[in-house]
This record gives C-alpha cells, sequence and structure tokens, in this order.
C-alpha cells in the first residue's frame, strides 16, 4: 500500500467527475450544458456583467451567489479604467482553465500540488481594432503561457500534467480553434 | 447645425480615439500591446486572477486599480462554486467587447443610446471535457448573443450598430477565429 499516493489531496473530487462519466455514458442529453452572462452598458466602454444560472444536468442550475464584473477601457483610450477590459477577461478565463484542469489531472494522477501559478500574456496591434490596417485582426497575434508549478512529481510528469490539462481545456480550444457566433438584435 | 447632434453623449471620447489613429499611423510601433493576467490555484478547481499594468504605446502601463477574479467549478462538477466558471469568463469578455464597441459607433455615428443590455449563451457538450468522445470539442458548439438597444435610431440603424461594433470587436474575433497559444512550464 502506498501510503504518501493514498494522501494526496488537491481538493479536486475525482471520484465525483468519474462518477458523472459513467452516468453521462448512458443519459449523453444530461451533458448538454448552456453557459450565460448578461451584460449591461453603464456609461461610455464600461459595462457590467452577471453570471449565475445555468443549464446542465438536464436542468436550469441556480448558483448560491451572483457573479459581477465590470469591464472598461483603460485611460490610455481615453476611457475611465473602470474595471479590466475584455481581452483580459480572456487571459483571466484561459489562465483559470488551465490551473483548474492541472489541479483536477494531479489528483487523477496522485502527484500533490504545492503551489501553480501562471502568466497569460497576448500580443496585439491596436492597429486592428482601430481600423487603420485591414490586415492586422482585431485579436491577440499569439498568447504566451508560463506555468510555475510546485509539487511531488518529476520535472517531465509535471510538463505531462500541464500538456494533458491543455488538451482538455476548453477555454484553450476556444481561443486556439472558431467558434460561431450569431448576434441579434432584438 | 444640427444641435440634436451635436449634444449627443455616450461617455466615449470619439475624438481622442481619432486622435490615437493619426498618432500611431505616424509611429505604429507603439500600436504593439501586451496584455496580461497573472493566476494563481487556491483550492481544488479554485483559482484567483490578477489584472493590472499591461504594455502599450511604447512603455509599461500601471493602473490606479488591481482587478481580481475568482474562478472555480459549480457544485455539479463537486467543486465549490467560488467564482464563476473559466468558460463564463469567455462570455463576459464577449459581452463586454460588443457593448463597448456599440457605445463607441454609437458616439461617432451620433446616435444618443438610452440602454444597451446583452444576453450571451455558448452551449457545451462536457463529454468532450470529459474526454468521453474525442469527436466532441471541449469548448462551445457555437455562441448566441441578443442585444436589446434602446436608442434615438431607426431598427436598421441600431442592427448596422451592432454589425459595426462586432466587425471591430477583439474578443468576437479571438472566438470565431485562431489564435495560437504557447503553453511553457518554468
Amino acid at each position: 500500500m502506498n501510503v504518501s499516493a493514498m494522501a494526496v489531496d488537491n481538493g479536486v473530487n475525482v471520484e465525483a467527475l468519474m462518477g458523472a462519466r459513467e452516468a453521462l455514458a448512458n443519459a449523453p442529453e444530461a451533458a448538454r450544458f448552456r453557459w450565460r452572462a448578461t451584460c449591461d452598458w453603464m456609461h461610455g466602454t464600461h459595462s457590467r456583467a452577471t453570471v449565475s444560472g445555468f443549464f446542465g444536468l438536464g436542468q436550469e442550475q441556480q448558483r448560491k451567489t451572483e457573479f459581477r464584473f465590470d469591464a472598461d477601457h483603460p485611460e490610455v483610450f481615453a476611457s475611465e479604467d473602470r474595471g479590466a477590459t475584455p481581452v483580459e477577461y480572456v487571459l483571466v478565463g484561459l489562465g483559470a482553465c488551465l490551473t483548474a484542469g492541472i489541479a483536477a489531472v494531479a489528483q487523477h494522477r496522485k502527484i500533490q500540488l504545492r503551489s501553480v501559478s501562471a502568466t497569460i500574456e497576448g500580443d496585439m496591434d491596436i492597429q486592428g481594432i482601430l481600423g487603420m490596417d485591414g490586415d492586422i485582426r482585431n485579436g491577440f497575434d499569439g498568447i504566451k503561457v508560463k506555468f510555475r508549478v510546485d509539487a511531488d512529481a518529476s520535472p517531465d510528469d509535471i510538463k505531462a500534467l500541464v500538456a494533458q490539462s491543455q488538451k482538455r481545456s476548453a477555454v484553450f480550444d476556444i481561443v486556439t480553434n472558431p467558434t460561431n457566433i450569431t448576434v441579434e438584435v432584438a
């Protein structure tokens, strides 16, 4: 019996996730989720978003808390900087997705994490959003993520851990592959 | 003189943005921006991100405020729901980007906005992130954005306004087109 392996606890309930996999294999329609945010314009480039309920496991799911997010443009764009910029929210989501994945995969692989931190950087030529040059895209030219992971594992095992998180990450997929967006005006 | 048109004020300093365009046309290297977030693992799938400085206009830019964001998975994934999910952060960024764009374009077109609100919904089959079926992607199948805009403009002008915001949106571009991400482990 490997006592140290049994004691691994990153706070992720892998057994529940494995149970969910089995349950969803028998009821794949329950795997259809719909995530939601609402956004209200405040003033200038400042808006406020709320995130609360979502649909999943065949029914509407309510949270105990409603999360609120202010977004704005910074002062160098003659705005009031009342929140992170929209593109920074994408970087936040990417970092969070990869980090949660690292914790989950580490738990599954019986690797005890001590700390995980990341820097997520997105390069952009703002001539794109300003409409100055049609050959310059609006979004990021590219994104660089740097992880520092302190864990009971070899450097190779840590690299494999991060690679597996990347492979299963929703936001990594959203940013690296195209997704169709329909915009309607009521 | 069109007094009502002159009185249009959505809180966006379009003159400054036009000035920036002119200045950047003469110094395109100043248009290179680098947006940043850092992310620290807390426990389980819970992480905390910070957004503060960024690089742009040829130098490091500091903000007065540091923005912090908690992210987590919800209770139906056996997590503690201590923040919005990573994919909801992407929806927040998308809604905020399109909304700021609507305010800016409306100002430029001398359309007075009274209110703008949006619902942003992303559909996902979680068999993807659970690794149950290689043909199901990790990210969204598709995203639907519904805007309600109350403004001094015809329905056609409002539709054109939203369409122009979409055309110049950084996050719309990031989600609908592929972006390269490099992940390194220190």
